[in-house]
C-alpha cells in the first residue's frame, strides 16, 4: 500500500493526515494539545472508531508539553482523558484507548508518567497495526471466491493505522494476488466511500468503482455484489452493530437478495456492558452536513433536517463478524462469549 | 399551493421553471425552439415523467415559429417529434406524448396543424393537470391514518403541472384538514428530493424533513415512518416499476419493516407493451453528477462511477398503485389488465 500513515506520533506531536480535505488535498495536521486533538477528531480530521482510539491516546500525552522539565502530576493527564471521552460519543474504542491510558496514570509512579504514556499510546498503535494485519488474514477466505464486494463508508487503512478493518481482508487478497472488485458506497452526508475509500483503494491499485447510496439495491438485484464488508463503531454482546449510518439497509437488502454480509472489527470494538444495540447513543450531528455540503445550499430553510451519525444492525443481519481473533459466524450472545471465552 | 406553474406555454413559448436553480434560486426558462427544449429535458430543467411529456408536447408545437406565415408541412414537426423522443430514454410519458402529437399531424390538413398541435398540447397539459387531482382523491383514503410518510426523488407539482402524482394526496390531505408529516429522500446524485420536494411541501405549509437515502432504513425501524410513496417513470403490464434510482431498495426496506409501498402514476406511465421490468431502458448519465456535485470533486478520478437514473422494482413489493382511474391493489398482470379493461 503506496497511502501515507493515518497518523503518527514524532517528537511529541501527533501528526494527522487531514482526512476532512481529501481526496482534493493531500495535507497533515499537526496537533501540540489536547485541545487541538479533540477539535480534531470533532471535525473528523481523524474518523474511524480505531483511527479516533489511537489518536487519543496520543492526544492524552500532549497535556504535558515536551520540552516541559519536572515532574507533571496526573491531574492534567486525567483532565485530558475527561476531555478527549467528550470528543465523539458512538465509537467505543476511543473509551477503550482511554481506559487504557488511565490506567497508565493510576498505576505508574509521577516520575515516570511521561514516558509511560507514550509508551502505552505507542502500545495501542502498534497492536493496531498487527489488528489490522490479523483481521485480513482472518477475512481473507470469506471474500477469496468473491467477484465484486461491496463496502460502506471507510473502515480502511484512514480508519485505522495500516490496512483497517473491512478493507483489511482486500488488501490480504491484493497481496497475495487476486482481490475483489470493490463498489464503495459514497456514504452521505460526509461521503467518506466516494472520497476515502476510493482514494486508498485506487492508491493501492485495488479496483474501486464508486455508487451513491441509492444504488447498491439495484446492482444487488443485477446480480452485480456478491458479498457486503463493513466495519463498525460499536458492537454490543449479543452482536448487533453500530456503524456509520446507512449500513443497516445494506443489511437488510444483502438479506433480501441472499448475500453475505460481515463486519470486520477489532475486539476492542466490543462493548461487552451493553446488550442490545438500541441502547448504543446514537450522535446527532449538525444540519448543514446535510442541508449544505461543500457550503451549497441544497435544502430550503423552512424545511428540517435529520442526521444521525451512525444506525444499528442487528446481529440476525450479520452473517459473520471478523475480528483480530478468529470469525464469529452468525453471531448471537453465546457466539460471542464463546470467541471472549477463547482468547 | 403557492408554487408557481412549473410550464406554461404562452405567446408561442414555453416557459419552464428551471428546476437545477432550486432551491437557490427561483428562475424561469423560456424555450422557443425544439432544440431548446430537447436540451431542457435533457438537462433537467424540466424533470418528472408527466412534466417531461407536456414540455415535449409543447416542444412539438415550436418546430415552426409564431411569426411563420404559410403552411408548414408535416415534416418539420415530424423532425420535431423524433428529435424530442432522444431526449431522454427512460420515461414512457414522453414517448406517449410525442405519439399523440404525430396523430394530429398524420390526421390534420396542413392548414390547420399549427393550431391543431397546440390545441393537442393544451389538452395534454389540461389532463394532466385533472389527473394529479384525481390520483390526490383515489391516493387519500390510504394515507389518511398515516402519521409520517416517506417519498423518494420528486413526484409532485414540480415534476407535473399541479399536484403531482406521489404528492397529490399529501396536497389533497392538506387541503381538506391533515396532511401527514413528509420524510423527503434527498435523492442523490441530483438531489431531486432535499431541492425539490423539501420546496414545494415547504411553500405549500406541509411538514417536510429532509434525510439522505441512507437513513429511511433505520427509520423504518425505529417505527418513524408509516409508508412510503413514490413516483414512476414507467410501468410494466406485470406492474414491474422503473422510477428514480433509490426506489427499489426503499420498496425492500418497505418490505422488510412490513410498510406500504405505494406508486402513485397516471395510466399513461404503463407500457403495457413491456411485461418485465428488466425490459425497460435505463437511462445511464455521466460520471460528474456523482464524482463532482456542484463542481467540487469528491470522487478521485482513478475511481470508476456508476450513475444509472432509474431502478426497477418488482411488482411484488408494491402494495398498491394508484392512478387517476383509481387503486390497483397487489399489482399483478391480471390487475393492471383489469385496470385498464375498466376504464
Amino acid at each position: 500500500m503506496t497511502a501515507p500513515e493515518t497518523l503518527r506520533f514524532e517528537n511529541h506531536r501527533l501528526i494527522l493526515i487531514d482526512q476532512t480535505k481529501l481526496p482534493g488535498e493531500l495535507t497533515e495536521l499537526v496537533c501540540t494539545s489536547v485541545a487541538q486533538t479533540h477539535d480534531a477528531i470533532r471535525r473528523l480530521v481523524v474518523r474511524g472508531a480505531p483511527a479516533i482510539g489511537i489518536a487519543a491516546a496520543y492526544g492524552v500525552c500532549l497535556a504535558v508539553p515536551a520540552d516541559e522539565t519536572g515532574t507533571p502530576g496526573r491531574s492534567r493527564y486525567i483532565d485530558a482523558i475527561e476531555s478527549l471521552a467528550t470528543s465523539r460519543p458512538t465509537a467505543v474504542n476511543l473509551f477503550w484507548a482511554l481506559d487504557r491510558m488511565r490506567q497508565i496514570v493510576d498505576s505508574t509512579p509521577e516520575a515516570e508518567l511521561k514516558d509511560a504514556l507514550v509508551a502505552e499510546a505507542t502500545r495501542i498503535h502498534e497492536e493496531d497495526r498487527q489488528m489490522c494485519h490479523a483481521i485480513g488474514r482472518n477475512g481473507a477466505p470469506l471474500l477469496a471466491d468473491v467477484q465484486t464486494v461491496l463496502t460502506h463508508c471507510n473502515a480502511g487503512g484512514l480508519a485505522t493505522s495500516t490496512w483497517g478493518t473491512a478493507l483489511a481482508p482486500i488488501y490480504h487478497l491484493h497481496q497475495t494476488g487476486d482481490a475483489p472488485k470493490v463498489i464503495a458506497d459514497e456514504t452521505r452526508p460526509l461521503l467518506q466511500g466516494g472520497r476515502l475509500t476510493a482514494w486508498e483503494l485506487s492508491q493501492a491499485g485495488v479496483d474501486v468503482t464508486v455508487i451513491t447510496d441509492s444504488m447498491s439495491g439495484s446492482l444487488m438485484r443485477l446480480g452485480k455484489i456478491q458479498a457486503v464488508i463493513v466495519g463498525a463503531d460499536r458492537i454490543t454482546a449479543r452482536g448487533d452493530v453500530a456503524n456509520k449510518i446507512g449500513t443497516y439497509p445494506v443489511a437488510v437488502l444483502a438479506k433480501h437478495h441472499g448475500l453475505p454480509f460481515y463486519v470486520a472489527a477489532p475486539t476492542n470494538t466490543f462493548d461487552l456492558q451493553l446488550d442490545c444495540g438500541d441502547d448504543i447513543p446514537i450522535e446527532q450531528r449538525g444540519r448543514e452536513e446535510v442541508a449544505a455540503p461543500h457550503g451549497v445550499r441544497i435544502v430550503p430553510d423552512a424545511a428540517d433536517v435529520l442526521n444521525p451519525a451512525f444506525d444499528v444492525t442487528p446481529a440476525e443481519l450479520v452473517t459473520a463478524i471478523i475480528t483480530e481473533r478468529g470469525v464469529i459466524k452468525q453471531p448471537s450472545r453465546d457466539a460471542v462469549a464463546e470467541h471472549f471465552a477463547n482468547a
